[in-house]
């Protein structure tokens, strides 16, 4: 095999700290890995993503990006996903991967109905709608907001809120949580212990996905995508 | 980190011809990745898992050999997933990949509607009531059987008989196919070129999920499960 | 007609109380059907089925009685209908009811939404799976756990956490309530009272699929199943 | 035990046809089972169920004859069930059994997916949305209209067009199929025979659960309803 | 173009008061619309809707009205949409506008789930029924009933009791409440107010698709229906 | 009342064709309508939404037109609702009518379930992920691409492609089309006579939508919205 295979995390908002708390979950993930991990924040986009309206602008940005730089496998690090349906309908055989879909689909596997921990009402809503294109509300439990913004989501503060938004979840009979935003990754440890129940970090997850479908493409004997 | 993480594949049948087209899976894959990759055959187990009779008797047997074998991630390298759900309830902590159900969730990452190969239509009737139970039906475009067994479906003029299959769930709504069972992975190449779709071996979707999750956890700071 | 009809009803799991509180069931119904109603305990089952584990140990076992006993339709009483769809296979013609099955689709014609009282949390998150596969998720309210054994099924002061579950359903919108276990059967009437919902017990619901099918198949004038 | 148990079977039709198929039915049934079995046409109704119109108009009529008629038991003996909802809803504690939605649970059980033969196009909407109204869908694989009505249904004629209807289902992936009216009874056998599938019928279906339930309720010793 | 369109609203029942809120709502709306709009009281019905039985007493009735009054377009003024289905089937090219349907399909406009203040817990599980065979239970929050009548509808003092229940259907994730029956319609703008949720009167909801297409219609140059 | 209602089409696309028939609907619709109805191009759009790339790049401008044009309600003519919910979440108390989800919610009321004739199979794809984020999946009877452009689909050779779309739509079970573009607006009354099923032209049905609550808001003594 030639070169070292690239998976690209792209941070669609413009926000400097979560772009921060995604590098250094990258960064000890480095010493294991045997891939280039590289992160590239939207610079473009917004601070964050709130409203339907961010997703809309930032999407083509993502596609841009894919379209411009050159990897083995594309990590949309933010919940919501944008522009992931596009880029995948122009690059069929490529390795992209949504944040938000591949938290979601890792939830499947570790308990029977998941919640999500948004930012806000309004990514509850967004997160209902992305549930449902998905075909996957028998398995949805709901979406509860703590009213933060994706910058304020690395705040030691909101770490209270968490707690309180995921024992609702349980309480509506979520048994896996996945938190709802990149920025949040520093918190997964402590909140899955103070719930007792899997926590899932969206860009952790993504990164799983990314790092073991190009470990399997390239340890093919043939050429093949997939 | 101290030690090489092992993945262990078991093959649920006591089929040599299937545990060997496993077998040459790992193989090439072995010189990518970092992990130890064994597959185990269950020696117990009939040829093949046609019915639910054979899922119901295998399925204490892989819960026996995953209680007894150390690893840190295992694959039960059946799409039927005999012993899932008693695995993962009694080690909620492990991790422990279905093949069945890590093709079924790439395949939704893949396409929009996914279609299974089936050995016959027993298969057929137990992966419907496994999407049903998944809570998947939105994006099943449904299963078409071969009329073959396990030990069978490795055997090459099986071909013409998947392609007519895939044909089918294509016309059926189906644009991502899975293969129903571990024995059919060689033919995903050739199968992938003559359906014009994208076709999941469910080792391999089920490999890339074990080597993800094993990767991302061992790259964590903290050693915390999840 | 020639021969009395023979009902078998299995108690899958080994505890002499869950067999006891069958077979004072059965007893008084003997005044009435026609039909001879055995009871028969499965001596290699474990005392109780709380767990996926034990419903995947039974379930081939189950399967081997149906297969060696003669009868004109078999009750598996047990709420997980283990070996239900493996029998069912093997013998398509045969009269098999699942207790479980039939208190929940005997739940469909009671009220709009049932709820079931179940053994466990354990219990709880397999009998969504079971209503899933069933395709029925529509009409569930949910399940809700009294935290106690099947052997303990039958003490007395497992009646008010019966009541506060039933209560608890109700909330969520069930209005017709199944009881998750055959050891439950004594407290049908109470409960009914107390929660002034109809509550179903499966052995019932299962004994009058079994005998209502029975009878009208002997009714028949011609020889064929169904 | 006092008295011996009434089982009354209204046909909502007026057609003397299909209640003579029906009377036929319960007939030979009379020489097992021990309860008595009355069949009573809707002398108000209209020739044949063929039209939402007619279900309409034949609904308050079925209630009306409950309210009068005392039973133990009371069967719809048309598979729109008509009258059913307001019958429960005003006799919460009466065993009301709608032969389309016996059928259909019944169906459930003997089978993965269920198609049903209907009269006409209209009966085949019609049943669509009866299924979706009972949370259903998942399970129904559609309805095949043989173009004729409630009295022409036990014309001989019409034989090869259910054959016709039949197979399309099966096509569609029905492995069961009701028919839709209570005046096809006496094709279900041969029906079997030729589609290879079991068959139900409706009426029968319909007096399965309520000998069941009438002899569960019997046999108890408490005077509970349920 | 020749006529003035007439659209004409039926009153299922036979409650004065009601008709006379509904009158009073077209009594402003003819200042800005060019049709005619008339009001017709069935002078058969019950004083309200409140049963399943009084459903299925009036559906016969709505249709024969709809049978012998000529217009451009019609209206049920119920939210039970007694003899939609009838009507619709018999006069397929008609503008036939169920108060109830229309409702909730502009709640799927103005809102991600919805809620319906019902009349009754009778009234509630028969919306329930109807959502389903709609086949929109995904968007779907639940019913909360009052337990009040239509003609009480009218009554100021219900106003607490349905400020309640709109919220309670809020706190159970509605963020858009229907008002399920058409004496409610002179509480919209207060309620939504209180709510600080958009309130939608199924009388309203159903005049806006009355007029939208009876206008699209007449607009068109060629004579079709649709 | 003050001033008279406007009504703003926007025709997302820059194909002047498209809006040309857009504009021709319009044109006999102001004869009979007493509102001002406009019609907007985005000039900075593409020359057709074939493409999720499309839909993402328009969206953000859609938006930007709706925020800037004052206008009673706004019209969004692409069956793709480009900006519906983001426009919808920035103006809440506004009338903003996807004509996509107009045209779907319109084919609910007219038939049980509705087809859509597409530009593409990528346009096919698109609508079923629309219709399960709607909800509204068990309505769906799926979608027929005739391989063309927005620009294409007003050239009168594409009728007998749209033909045979709609008649493997019927044949899949849909009893109403709508037609997947705003180009196709003039061939809907040949295509309905063709086809004997209703067809929706989605400009149509959202103007009906539009004009319909405009009326319905503007005659009402108070000033609430909605």
């Amino acid at each position: 095999m030639a070169q070292t295979a690239r998976i690209l995390v792209i941070n669609p908002n413009a926000s400097a700290r979560v772009t921060q708390v995604i590098d250094s979950e990258l960064m000890s993930l480095r010493a294991t890995c045997p891939f280039s991990l590289d992160v590239l924040q939207n610079i473009d986009g917004p601070p964050g993503i709130a409203l339907q309206a961010d997703v809309d602008q930032v999407a083509p940005q993502v596609l841009g990006i894919i379209s411009k730089e050159k990897a083995d496998a594309y990590v949309i690090a933010c919940f919501s996903d944008p522009g992931l349906m596009a880029s995948r309908e122009r690059f069929p055989d490529a390795v992209i991967v949504g944040s938000g879909e591949a938290a979601i689909l890792e939830a499947l596997t570790r308990g029977d109905r998941f919640g999500i921990i948004s930012l806000s009402d309004a990514s509850s809503l967004r997160q209902r709608r992305m549930v449902r294109m998905m075909g996957l509300t028998e398995r949805y439990a709901g979406s509860q907001g703590i009213e933060a913004t994706a910058e304020q989501s690395t705040s030691p503060e909101l770490f209270e809120k968490m707690v309180s938004a995921g024992s609702a979840l349980a309480q509506s009979g979520a048994n896996v949580i996945a938190m709802g935003c990149a920025g949040m990754a520093h918190f997964r440890p402590m909140l899955q212990d103070r719930l007792g129940l899997p926590v899932i970090d969206p860009t952790g997850a993504a990164l799983a996905v990314a790092i073991g479908r190009c470990m399997v493409r390239r340890g093919r004997p043939d050429a093949h995508p997939g």
